[in-house]
Parts: C-alpha cells; sequence; structure tokens
C-alpha cells in the first residue's frame, strides 16, 4: 500500500490511497482524514485502507479516483510528534573522523548515533527548500526513513521491527557550516538542521517485497544533483544498525508516539564508486585523495532529486525534486 | 487567561478554560477542540476563549462549569510538535563548568545554548515519570517556557516576543549519568532527555501582570522534593536569554509551527541562598565546598513538585507534582 498527503484542507493535508505506478490516487475520508489519524488508530484503519488500495489497484469505483500528481503533494506527514535521525552507516562517520585525523570510539559500532529533528515544518517532495544564506555550506543528505506506530519504552530489538508500518525518502538539508560551532558548544545539532523534505508517498513494508529484510532497505538510493547522477549506494549494504536497532535505541528512556519517523543517516557504501549521499563525503573523499575538497557546496537555484528503484526499475516512492533557494 | 487539558477524547485530550483561581472549568467544544486546534488558529479562536473566560470568572451559564482537578489534566499540549529547551541562565552552565575546571567560551554569554526535547510524549502535571534505572542519575530540572503561534524563518529578537501566546511551568527530566557518554558522541542529548511534564495550566502572558516584562518571568520558581522547599530562585533574575532571543535564535533557519515549546532552561540564581531548580546544581555547589557532592539523586518513589506564586501568593499555572517510579 502507498500513501500520501495532497496539500488542501489544513495543515496536516488530506490523506490519499495511491496506486503502485503512482498514476492514480484516492481521497479516504470516510477511513481517515489525515495519515497521522490513520497511525492513530493504525490497527483498525490499515485495514480498510489496505482494501481501498486493492480496489483502486483493480479500478473499482474509478469515478471517485483522481490523477496522482507529486507536485500537490505536502510530506506524508506534514507536520509530526517526532523525528529522530540515526546515523546507521558507520563507515560514513568513521570516514569524516579519518578526514580530520581522528580515531573513532570503537562503541560507535555498536551504540548508535541519534540525534532529533524538527518535526513541525516537513517539506514536501517538491517544495522549495529556504536557506537564508549560500555561505552556510547547504548539503544533501539522501537517506530512508520508518514511520512507526506506539513503541512501548524499552522496547527490544527483536520486537521493534513490528513498529515499522510505513518507509519513505529523506533528504535530511544539512548546514555544514554551522555545524562544527553549534557541536563545539556540546548540545548537538539544531539551527544547522533545517526542514527535512519527504519522498511523495510513505509505503508499507510488504510494497518492498525481499527488498525489506533484517529492518533494512536492500535497494540503491539515488540521488541526483541538477541533473548529474551523485550517487546510489545500496541502502541495505554496510548499514551497521538495523531500524529495530535504531528504534530499539531511541526507547531506551521513552516511549515513541504513534507517526514517529526514524531516519538511517546519510547512505553510506565503502564501495566508493557507488558515489555519496552528501557533498560533505565526498569532499572528504577529494580531500583524502587531493588534499582539498573540488566540489562546491549547493548553491541557490541547484536542484536535488533523491529516489529508489525497485528490481524492474519502476519507482517506489517517487522522486524528491527541491530547488534551492533564497529565504 | 488560563487553559488545560483534560485527559479525555483521545490522544490530544480535550481544551478547558479555567477560572484565575484553578477551581472551576469549562470544555469549549464550539470553539476548539483541543489546545493544539487552539493555536492552529489563534487569531480568531483567542478571542472567543477570551469571551468565555470572562464569562467563567462571572459566573455565567455556570450549569455548564465543572469542578477543575489537575489529577485530571494532560500536558496543556499532551503531544506537540516541537519543544526546544534553552539554557538561558548562563550562570548555571558556567558553574557546571568551573565544577570540572573548564573555562567557558565568551560566546556563551551571546549565543545561546539549546538543544530539542521529544515532543510526541509529553506528561501531565500529576503523571507518574517512569525510569528504568534509578542508576541513571535521575534528576529535575525546573524551567518556565512559552508556548508560540507560527513564528517565520528569520524572526528578529525584536519581533519575537509578539508570538508569545501562553507560558507554563516544566519539568525537563534529566539523566545525569547518560549525559556523559551521551554528549561525548558529539550529537547531543536524546536518551538522557527522557518524557518532560508540565504545568496543569498554560497561561495568557497578561495573567502575570508585570511580572510578564522584556520576554521574562519575573517570579520566583518553588520546587519541592519530598515535600522540602529545594529552590525558589527567580526566572526573571539572571536570565541571560530572553524569550525573545531564544526564539530569534530558534528561527535562524527554521520556521516554528504553531504550538512551538520554548523552555528557558533550568532556573538558576547567582544568588546561592535562593537554592536551586536542578539536583545537578545543588550537588556541584557540594563539590565546590566539600570536596564531594552529597544531595543523592532521585530514587523511585520520590516526588518533585514545581509551582510558581504570584504576589499576592496564589499559584499562577498549579502545581506539578510527579512521582519517579520503576518503568
Amino acid at each position: 500500500m502507498k500513501l500520501a498527503t495532497l496539500r488542501r484542507g489544513g495543515r496536516d493535508g488530506r490523506l490519499v490511497v495511491v496506486s503502485r505506478d503512482l498514476t492514480r490516487c484516492r481521497l479516504v475520508p470516510g477511513i481517515a482524514p489525515t495519515l497521522q489519524a490513520a497511525l492513530d488508530d493504525w490497527v483498525s484503519v490499515e485495514p480498510k485502507l489496505a482494501e481501498c488500495a486493492a480496489a483502486l489497484e483493480h479500478g473499482v469505483g474509478n469515478s471517485e479516483v483522481l490523477p496522482f500528481d507529486p507536485a500537490q503533494c505536502a510530506a506524508p506527514l506534514p507536520r509530526a510528534y517526532h523525528w529522530v535521525d540515526g546515523s546507521a552507516y558507520v563507515n560514513h562517520v568513521e570516514l569524516v573522523r579519518k578526514a580530520r585525523g581522528a580515531d573513532m570510539p570503537a562503541s560507535f559500532w555498536t551504540d548508535p548515533l541519534v540525534y532529533q529533528g524538527g518535526s513541525d515544518d516537513l517539506l514536501g517532495a517538491r517544495d522549495d527548500a529556504p536557506f537564508g544564506d549560500a555561505a552556510w555550506g547547504i548539503d544533501l543528505e539522501a537517506e530512508v526513513a520508518v514511520i512507526t506506530d506506539d513503541v512501548p519504552m524499552a522496547t527490544r530489538v527483536e520486537d521493534a521491527g513490528t513498529h515499522v508500518k510505513l518507509l519513505t525518502l529523506v533528504n535530511d538539508w544539512s548546514l555544514r557550516a554551522l555545524i562544527p560551532g553549534e557541536l563545539a558548544k556540546g548540545f548537538g545539532f539544531y539551527q544547522s538542521k533545517p526542514a527535512t523534505a519527504f519522498s511523495p508517498v510513505a509505503v508499507t513494508p510488504n510494497e518492498l517485497g525481499d527488498a525489506w529484510r533484517d529492518c533494512k532497505v536492500h535497494r540503491p538510493l539515488v540521488s541526483h544533483v541538477n541533473g548529474q547522477e551523485f550517487g546510489r549506494p545500496d541502502a541495505g549494504t554496510d548499514m551497521t544498525f538495523s531500524f529495530a536497532q535504531l528504534i530499539a535505541h531511541a526507547t531506551k528512556t521513552r516511549r515513541l508516539g504513534a507517526g514517529t519517523i526514524v531516519g538511517s543517516g546519510t547512505v553510506s557504501n565503502y564501495d566508493r564508486s557507488l558515489g555519496s549521499s552528501c557533498l560533505a563525503e565526498k569532499r572528504l573523499l577529494e580531500q583524502l585523495e587531493h588534499g582539498t575538497p573540488r566540489t562546491p557546496f549547493l548553491q541557490f537555484g541547484d536542484r536535488v532529486t533523491i529516489e529508489m528503484f525497485d528490481a524492474a526499475g519502476k519507482t517506489i516512492f517517487g522522486a524528491l525534486d527541491n530547488r534551492v533557494v533564497k529565504q
């Protein structure tokens, strides 16, 4: 099942069920007005949405069907109560450390890094991404994320996977020039992490078939900058912490409310021929090779697209396609 | 005007207008079902709520009035889209540094420290506060917080104050033993910051009279541990960054959605005779005086109350009164 949120009817938009090929959709006001409402009552709502999705797939009730237009989509959750982003590709963290000549503590391989991002203002797949100053070092971060139902405190890794209800793609924009000063203060990211953008649709795990296993998404995550391929690392390869591990980590001292978004962090493979998912990594590799970075950060007017395709080459989540603009 | 949320009618509870003396309240389903709904449309909703509050004060329509019981209250926003907590009492930060023999960068006096807390699970004023292990160093943090409407990106300090729509009190529970390891990882707090508790009511700034000026609350914040007074520092004294400054800082790279909660951080005065607002500070003072901390962190069964009184000795927000319990 694929779900999206049309930008209409208020701050939380309107939930639609979307056809697998992303050409058609249907509003479901009688089932759930918004995706948050659906997640709040997932056990009873999910079967009804699945029934509607099956009817849509089989062309039943076509009179109520709308053409699906990603440009009309808000983020699947236009605002969410919790957005926690991991840094699950530890090879990327290791590389960052290496570039500045620092060893990485061994605990980084067993204890996940996470930070909490802003969730009150999430960008849709075709929204402009506004930034105040190009000197802030504007960067993409192509990621995969899951959306959970209610997760109890102290959930074990082996139980955490059942709480994954939906998956989505993310561009977790970063402001690289603001990060060192902010992290030096010791409280983590805040100004350096502006509003995050999401793919047009969120999908249930079964849409991924056997590409969803071990609580990881085993497909390449393809990003382009200004139409040029930038990277296609596999999201299931070199993911040190599965989503189950990230969820379990997040619940050590707190409950997660329905609609919590848990991100993978920048997807990154040891196989550097597959490119990167953020400019910072590419620049680090350039620095290691040439002594200095060569690729600039993003400028106003640049476009970043992020997409994932199934084995048959069909888009799974639709494309994020955001333009960097001056605030 | 004073507002609260009764724990009924779903995850977001039901909004009530509360009498100034906190004895009576009235549901307002015809105006706004929830506090978030009110904040989403504050310009049109606020006058209607104010009218209802005036009628309640003057005893009009008493048949619809309920007795107000803080034990029935959820947090004013039982879940929120954004909870950003400052560390505005820089003397406290300076003390923390001093205790470990570290200088504080001069920029800490001009550049606010903030972190983003969990907002999908906020505790009511009489809820038990659940923790997995007393060895985690359970601590209170008595704070003041404001709730904003929509705040544009790059809001200036001089414009930020107009976005303060409500004020509330906070116990921003901390797990001190988890903080050093987590901060050493460089991404800031997550596991060390469990669910935050809120006072029974949130109030409009005018309820504070001239105690609300310069975007600070000029009243003592009184906390007790197991019935013993623990501290009564003045929230308006030694607050290096006003709420306007904290809001402006938060909007440098992002918009704030309606219902954003902005916290002051642990209230702390240079005048140590007024006590502290967290055990960590008291322990640091003991360490500086005696070479070692003497006061233990909280244990299961301990109770923490936090309250603020007006000049006539009347409670403004009602009392937080939470018991520390084993998860």
